[in-house]
């Protein structure tokens, strides 16, 4: 039979990232591809106690039905947070749990756009967020990326060329997939633009708490006096990636329509995993974890950089992040990027083409896309030995 | 500041049964208003220690990412399970792990509907399956109930009246809110209404494995030769509803893109759950389970049909369930719902009007949903007093 999909669904195509995860299932395949945190970083051992702790002493509260905007203690324990890591605090605003940052994302995009209204994005940027809002039928515009953050100029041309334009969408700090951090005076730029042409900023800082070089930049979250900013948070890189939990920080009046699109959704997130999370940041100390977490990324960053700097030909160009998952590389002109990409995985290194991170999939990419979070050491060191290899070929 | 939100997005209200829910943190209140499961239906002791053999055994994996599709056992578990019960097993067809019943609903019609479609709903139904449609920009169109099942003769000419109708959506079984159980004659008649029509039916079933009197009806998907039926089912009745897992079985073509549109929601479905629930699934009888929830629920019913037996007054019709959560009352004519809901609400009694469930908030309603799941047994006995005098003193 012939089904007649919807407008805004029949073209889309699953993440790329997300299908190669699903040939990860090989172990022989060394995963630069995936932005998994390290196994390593789960401290299981806690929360294997308090879920045993939960069921004990509150089983039904764990296993009921709660409600949609999360669970009150985790609400406030993430508003606290946010307030002491990243000085957010604007009266007015509400703190909402979802399920996992990426929920966060989808539902500011259906809350604020029809159908056509234009999402501008930095480019490339994160697939996850892409995809949302071409589900939501919006249209992306991409605003390419410097070395030191979104190119302003062409931000405004773009705020000008698209009177629709609703949200601008930005990863400030440690980017995916390009690995830079947005300048302070990136961001307050691109805060000044947005409040000037009336657009609602979406913040995305999944990996704010990862620097491990460098000193911290203010989130724009943290500057925004006019309720413009949508920020929003997730727990997958310091706690757990399974769990799927998240937050978003928004102006009250975006956030209770964010709570009836939730509602729709999926009606709460996993109410014993916000227990659980909750209890985790009450008795355990969560900075200290991350501080651990960050010598894990420091460690595996570093010996990344030092196999590429060792065996990568000169005439690649890589990014050299202060904190996240990703290293971003480019490729001199002359050499095909999807040769690369084919050649590498026929030799068990999976990597991810910058064709998967542009607005119009038919933007030509000479970059790609490294993680050193997932893989062991061992497959660091070697898996940079080959890509470096497979190019060196190419030249 | 002025937010300008979507337009699907900017008239709806929060479910008027969450909003209730929210109420009912006062424990002086009789909550008939809520859909929540006996809390005593919880297998809390095995849920207990599969979860430590969890964290002991495979810790890792369930806490990391994992794929949108669902844990693979799971998938096969279900998939398995629901040919046993209910002689489901199309081929080609593709089971895909939702986080809860509700996301399944919601992703159906964002996969099938343009803005402006019409799904063809009963009259009445359950709001959340309404509210996800209403989110999706389509237009509902609601055809009344009878006592044995939708109304054939006006479903045929609702489909007659609106060419862009995508969508049926049913619960022929233990219907929320009406407590009835649709016929074997009108399960086929509008499948074959369906058919010839070309509209996709969403058959929604979260309480199937609930029934405590009379015999089992084939399930619509059962009869479903030709890929029209897109099936929906849910753990929150069977096993716990805050863990978040229901299930979609539909035609690969239509699940796949609710794979995609799931993709950007929440990635997948919290995994320790997922593993937590196959492994109940296959280590303990989950069918020895469900037989004491039904008996549960066969007790807590019929304390409620004998209260209203023998206190509500004669003019007040109500439906005898043979299985789920639900009882439907209907007033006589020249009492006010309205003050019936808001003078037991005075006097601790919660209950849902009959306004919440239909498809345009306008059209007037004489009936209220009772629920019997939630309430202690106490409760169900002073409640069922409490508001049959409410009732009698408005006579």
């Amino acid at each position: 039979m012939e089904y007649r999909i919807s407008n805004k669904m029949k073209d889309m195509k699953p993440s790329a990232i997300r299908e190669i995860f699903k040939s990860l299932s090989d172990p022989s395949i060394i995963a630069f591809a995936a932005g998994n945190p390290a196994p390593e970083s789960f401290p299981v051992e806690a929360l294997a106690k308090i879920s045993a702790e939960i069921f004990e002493k509150s089983p039904v509260q764990a296993l009921q039905y709660s409600i949609t905007e999360g669970y009150p203690a985790l609400r406030q324990a993430v508003t606290a947070r946010v307030k002491e890591k990243f000085n957010i605090c604007r009266e007015g605003d509400m703190t909402l749990i979802t399920s996992g940052g990426q929920q966060g994302l989808e539902l500011a995009c259906k809350v604020m756009c029809n159908e056509g209204d234009v999402v501008l994005c930095e480019e490339p940027s994160f697939i996850g967020a892409l995809n949302a809002y071409r589900s939501c039928g919006a249209k992306l515009v991409g605003v390419p990326l410097e070395d030191d953050g979104i190119d302003l100029v062409k931000l405004e041309q773009a705020m000008i060329d698209n009177p629709n334009a609703k949200l601008l969408y930005m990863i400030p700090t440690f980017h995916n997939p390009a690995g830079i951090t947005t300048s302070f005076e990136k961001r307050k730029g691109a805060l000044a633009l947005a409040k000037k042409y009336g657009v609602i900023i979406i913040e995305d800082n999944p990996y704010g708490e990862l620097r491990f070089a460098g000193e911290d930049i203010p989130t724009i979250k943290s500057m925004d006096t006019e309720g413009i900013v949508i920020y929003s948070g997730s727990f997958s890189k310091i706690l757990s990636a399974g769990m799927r939990l998240g937050f978003i920080i928004a102006p009250e009046a975006i956030a209770q329509k964010m709570v009836v699109a939730k509602q729709v959704e999926d009606v709460h997130s996993n109410i014993f995993f916000q227990m659980l999370c909750e209890t985790y940041m009450r008795e355990y100390d969560l900075d200290a974890h991350i501080e651990g977490i960050r010598a894990i990324y420091r460690r595996k960053c570093n010996l990344m950089l030092e196999g590429l700097d060792k065996h990568m030909p000169k005439c690649v160009h890589y990014t050299r992040p202060e904190g996240g998952l990703f290293i971003w590389c480019t490729l001199p002109d002359g050499i095909s990027l999807d040769a690369v990409v084919k050649t590498a995985l026929e030799r068990k290194v999976a990597i991810v083409p910058g064709t998967a991170f542009v607005c119009d999939p038919a933007t030509p990419s000479k970059s790609f896309r490294l993680n050193y979070s997932t893989p062991s050491d061992e497959q660091i060191v070697r898996g940079v030995e080959i890509l470096s290899d497979v190019i060196r070929e190419m030249l």
